[in-house]
């Protein structure tokens, strides 16, 4: 039986949990994902928990003996315990109320097992009073949810690294093939494959650099402010004392915001995140629709790679292999930018001195960042890997390619080399007949021009060569 | 041991689902829900294979023993049986076909335990010829997604309802009760605060039409299409046959699509029904922001209305109670609206003859909807049923407003009124005396005009007693 | 010199417009679009204005020689004359007060101009007295948002239907073409191109259907509610009186609202257009990727069909062609996905009884709707129109076929085609050959299986010839 | 008279633009803003191509004289000139070739005019040629994007910083106010004016910042990559040259890209400036509804400030004032959260070698940097400067407030105090006398605890004076 401001409840006596988690149980009915589900914020949350204990000890407000169970409460969170006694959805109502008050509950109530008391012996060890002790759920659970970002933007930073790694892998492999570049779906001029994969790795790389100055915001927390940031029923060195604990117990240089009223209604790292997130799914979705599109076929597509195959793709087509991987990939891509726009919603609809809806900001984001690494991992390990290029067809393409006239543009002219692409198009010949047919070039010139690992590196400068050069004459 | 076209590999032996949905597990690691987790789906899939199976056997191509089978099998699972078996994640590449072969598997199995054959004894049950004959992932999986739809709206629709009710409720409660209107957050002019519930009734009550409209187009299916729509290896009168037998089994009345290709490939339907719930939502945050600002307070806020307390509102504020039932809503709001982004977007990814990413938009919009009905029900019964009136508060600020003077308008001029409003904010004298004291208006008549419920009622139109009128003076 | 509320201030003496409208243009300075550039919103105002002058005529509250001066004023904006007096910026703050306080000064300057009186006498017709009686922005501008909608919609109507015809001749041009389909980008199994094109007239018809319902909604106006909805100022016949006029002005069925206060406050049937428009943009920028895709090459692609060439591609590549109508499509669709949550949230931001951020969902509704009307038009013209196709290589890509196999499948079953297709894929050879090499069908029921067309047109199906079936054996 | 691959067009003789400008004007009808209306984007074209005229001139390639004149027609570009010679619509297909055409035509033609030559004298001076020697719209046109942005963002920073510093003079101003905090829109504990204020400088700040890093990224561009970032066509040293020349033209410290072909097909730099735009919109936003929120009334709301009159508020409501200015800024960010979703869109439909829609990124990004520069600045202009504080308002809320026993609660325990709280709001009773009458705290420390301002600065530690704290009693 417990008691709050309405009134009087039953809890399983088996539960770690009380009578405000019961409540928002009952209020909060989404389903889906609970606190207990999402590991890293119930470290968080406890890491929180244990720094403030020891910042308390620290300043005499709190009772050693109290103060040690709630920090030997915190360790066994931390270390993986007594998560599923965190019930409570992870979209909630109430600004994270109902994510710490479940945490307090659950915390006094394995300080209290630790004393050798009964659950629920609160005048001993209160769940408001000793373990929120000098908190509030606005600086504690924003503080939280950084933390657990922090820890799943560490994960998705070495699945974005892991995926370009594989990508340099492929891309020294596939160096000496040249190939088709294609601007708009539409043949443009040589390049090698191992250039088409490299890009891959470098455009993510960029993201994963973005990503990791992104995390650095995370680290500024307002631990301290309580309510409104005005600090209300702290000590004067308790913001800075619990700082030092929280950066002991969790090894992350965190920061104490310098305008704690500003940082406890903002939610602007947490768009910033979402962003860089974002931003490095959305390269994935295209570098997963360029897959799919050199994969396409395997007779009527580019048919330039294969994937490797993964399941079989088809309940009626026997023998079809799909690009299902990638596929993946774009959906949780879709999903990041949908979310983002959630967060953004989310973070707008904040007022005055508080954003209540951090909750599906938490939701979304680590929704995001999860799927994000899974998905980054799956395709650098179940896609990437085993891709093989079919030489015979990238070279082929090449040889029919009427783009090479490029080349000579600086020789013949942007109007003369349109002139031969169009009548090459037409009748379906080689541009290298066609100049020759007509003599605008002189052969051996031609051959250098036109070799394709020569354009693929950049091309023979027109005028390095000058004297050679048609256009001179 | 099983073997598909990759290889041979081992099942579990208690498993009913087979090779297939094995691959698809190790693919596919984002966790989160599974097919089975979403009882909509698994059963909406055993009703279009309990179909086909009929349809089979009807056209002569199922030997009855086999059918017999393989829909006993079906029914199990529509009886909410081994759903556990459907272990694939709901988010999947390849457009569904691991869900087909999920299902493909267990049924197959399931059915051979009807025959008291061994599981994995495709030889007379098999997967693909027989539980997936006449059939393809590309009409048997948007079948059953949209038949899951069309079952998670009909939840949708009775929230709404519910919610709807309960503001008529309270409407009719509050019909006597005059208040200040506002627009822009400014005062405005008198109306009731029946009338504000009956708005939000009325305009729920838009959404359940506009929904239910809406869901008329989920019952237009593509059964029949098999891979791209042109029907291979399916029976003349398969489409026809299969559709009577599916509208036998669910009793809905579905259609056939008249074009099937184009049936295949379009996913404009799911983008249509996600707008309907979206606008819901979009439409539910707004009241959910009013009920917070009308309930805003308790001394420092409009104050007019009070939200029934659902738990303590904070660990460190003692006797705080929050709006939190709203605030959930307004996070069910902002990740719908987010939802149907990446519900448009992955509509917008489909190419040529099939979209692969409809397993993001089954996820995206069954979340939604699902979300949405948990939602209202929730906001109708631990919210707006609750809700009490300040009367004294109310009648208060009508009885200091300047906004009454509109009232006076068409017998004063903009201009006068304007200035008589001006001087009421300024000196904080009430407008009626300010009228008496320049003798703008005969008493009687002022006392008439001003007079609160004759405002929100719309008021005296002004030349309805002309001679009256200082207008005329 | 003119006088508000917040003083006095100069305007040119040869605006129609006044110090309402002064005033909007210093507090509104993003530029671009102005209420006067938007002719389908000017009109619009007129005919409401003209309407609630000839209701208050009717009435009895307006003197006739000054309702007739305002019904032709209103007549001269609707015939296009003067919308250059409407500087206000379309997006502006206020409600749209701007603009109707903008139209209110225009047309009592105009009908002073009727009366042969100066400008700015609004002692005989006044702008807020006369023009604006038994009005409210509050319902003017949303009803004039609604008529400027329908009159887009009816725009963008007949650019879908445009665009579906088009399409629709392509697809009898090239019904007789088999072609390889594709499903996740992969060669699946023959269908026409005739289908294919005929498969895009079908969606967008569906488009035209949904648009055309929603529009539906775009006709119950809130004319008469004034401020709140409770039609305060108004006589009790005017709502009922201005409705007549409204749809004898403008010939369109408009109907009023039952509950105006939830009128004045929903901005629901944008939202709902806002998402009819979206899905259209979604499918035609589908339809353009797939163009895109279809016509990639001209020698390293699908290559399938031609787009007309509409411009020199590229500055540096001679004779290059790039589909840049479809690109244009695409891009207005990414703008219109965008806008959608634009109005989404500016809706969901409505407060109590008022939405104020109408303006900014007006200005991107219109741009979505004026700008999919432009794409739909350019694509139907400028690139559907001129498609050839490329018939060799169509043909060739069905002969090198793997997919085919699929109609196999019923007779050698699942497990075997996937062995011959697999072989096909990996030897090169073609499946037919590779059938008849391991006698696995009798040759002349393989070729009326294999037989392009056949499988196209659904196929022959497998047991309405069984006895010749090998599966029997 | 001009010809291109598609034939022979008649060009108006005063224009400076020539054929290829002349198509894409007929292919790209949307309206709305053309190249020319960007004078960012011409001027930043202008450098671009007067840079790469130098760096070809340095090389030998360039003859002087034309070279010269093409440098004197870039200039007179950048100064202004010539601008209404760029028609082309900014929105166009074909990946920003036809903006990229258009300038080399008109510089072409201005050159020739320089050179004193009739223009169309191509053979002279050459669009393709010449003006665009060594460069690739694919290398110009996300150049040039860059470096309109990176102005247009030193704009918006401005606005930000004008906006901060405005907040801080109101901070300052408003240091001495102590008034009530809120949570969720319930009264919570009380802080100072000043400290609102003070944090939304505080949170734009940290925008100025953000936006400030992200723009150090648009300095790394991809000159000298031409068509798809082999840099065919190029001198080996252009590429070096033509960055330092671009450096000196523009005083911005540019730098090449280290992969030409990654940066030649990737937007995340746009994506990143965008997120960031967004951020600081988002916040704005926020800062906007509190601004609405905190100034709603005059008499039945939160009344605590007032905002500036801009305008009268309504056309039929006299005296009423809006917020107008705050609702210009939270509709510029809704369409800017809009903005963002369609430059991921556009960004993520990449393919291959290029970015064929950053057309739509560029029309979309500059849109949302113009807009909230203009909203920034008139928020701080035309509404924080002249808000005034409605003191007496401010300290009634405070004085009624039951929020304060929060500071007791050290003392009388979570419990107590919530007993307190809630008898105050059921009774109307003050809380200093509830305590008082229940004898819980020594008048004078009660005194100390409930002082506003020690609660707003933070407390009065509960154990810094421990002997005198009841809770030992």
């Amino acid at each position: 039986m417990e008691r709050d401001l309405l009134g009087v409840r039953e809890v399983p006596a088996e539960a770690y949990w009380g009578i405000h988690t019961l409540r928002a149980m009952e209020n909060f009915q989404l389903g889906g994902e609970t606190v207990g589900s999402t590991p890293g914020l119930v470290s968080a949350i406890a890491a929180v928990k244990e720094s403030a204990a020891k910042a308390n000890m620290e300043l005499g407000l709190l009772d050693p003996n109290v103060g040690g169970a709630i920090v030997a409460a915190c360790r066994d969170l931390r270390s993986g315990g007594l998560h599923d006694q965190f019930p409570v959805p992870l979209i909630q109502g109430g600004a994270g109320t109902s994510t710490n008050m479940n945490a307090n509950e659950v915390i006094a109530n394995r300080a209290l097992e630790h004393l050798n008391e009964p659950r629920g012996s609160y005048g001993l060890v209160s769940p408001n009073e000793h373990v929120n002790m000098g908190q509030s759920t606005n600086d504690v659970y924003p503080t939280a949810l950084k933390l657990a970002t922090i820890h799943g933007c560490q994960g998705l930073v070495g699945a974005l690294e892991r995926f370009q790694a594989a990508c340099e892998r492929k891309a020294r492999e596939f160096d000496h093939i040249v190939k088709m570049g294609r601007t708009q779906l539409q043949d443009a001029v040589p390049m090698t494959l191992g250039q088409e994969f490299r890009s891959y790795a470098v455009t993510i790389r960029e993201d994963v650099a973005r990503l990791t100055e992104a995390v650095v915001h995370l680290h500024e927390i307002n631990l301290g402010a309580t309510a409104i940031g005005t600090g209300l029923n702290t000590h004067p060195r308790y913001a800075s004392i619990v700082r030092e604990q929280l950066m002991a117990v969790t090894g992350l240089p965190v920061t104490t915001s310098p305008d704690l009223v500003e940082a406890t209604q903002d939610c602007g790292v947490f768009v910033l995140i979402s962003a860089a997130v974002k931003r490095a799914a959305v390269k994935l979705s295209k570098i997963s629709n360029d897959l799919r599109l050199l994969s396409s076929g395997p007779r009527a597509g580019f048919g330039e790679i294969n994937l490797p195959a993964r399941q079989a793709g088809s309940s009626i087509m026997p023998g079809k292999v799909n690009p299902v991987i990638p596929e993946l990939v774009n959906q949780v891509a879709f999903e990041i930018i949908g979310a983002d726009v959630t967060i953004s919603l989310a973070a707008e609809a904040g007022q005055l001195q508080l954003n209540a809806f951090e909750p599906i900001i938490a939701s979304s984001l680590f929704r995001s960042i999860n799927h994000l690494r899974i998905a980054a991992n799956t395709l650098a390990d179940a896609c990437i890997d085993g891709i093989t290029a079919n030489e015979q067809a990238l070279q082929d393409h090449v040889a029919r390619s009427i783009g090479i006239v490029t080349a000579l543009s600086p020789y013949l002219g942007y109007h003369m080399s349109g002139e031969i692409a169009a009548e090459a198009l037409r009748t379906g010949r080689a541009v290298v007949d066609l100049v020759l047919d007509r003599e605008l070039l002189d052969p051996e010139l031609l051959g250098r021009l036109l070799h394709p690992q020569a354009i693929a590196g950049g091309g023979i400068s027109p005028r390095s060569d000058r004297a050679s050069s048609t256009r001179e004459l």
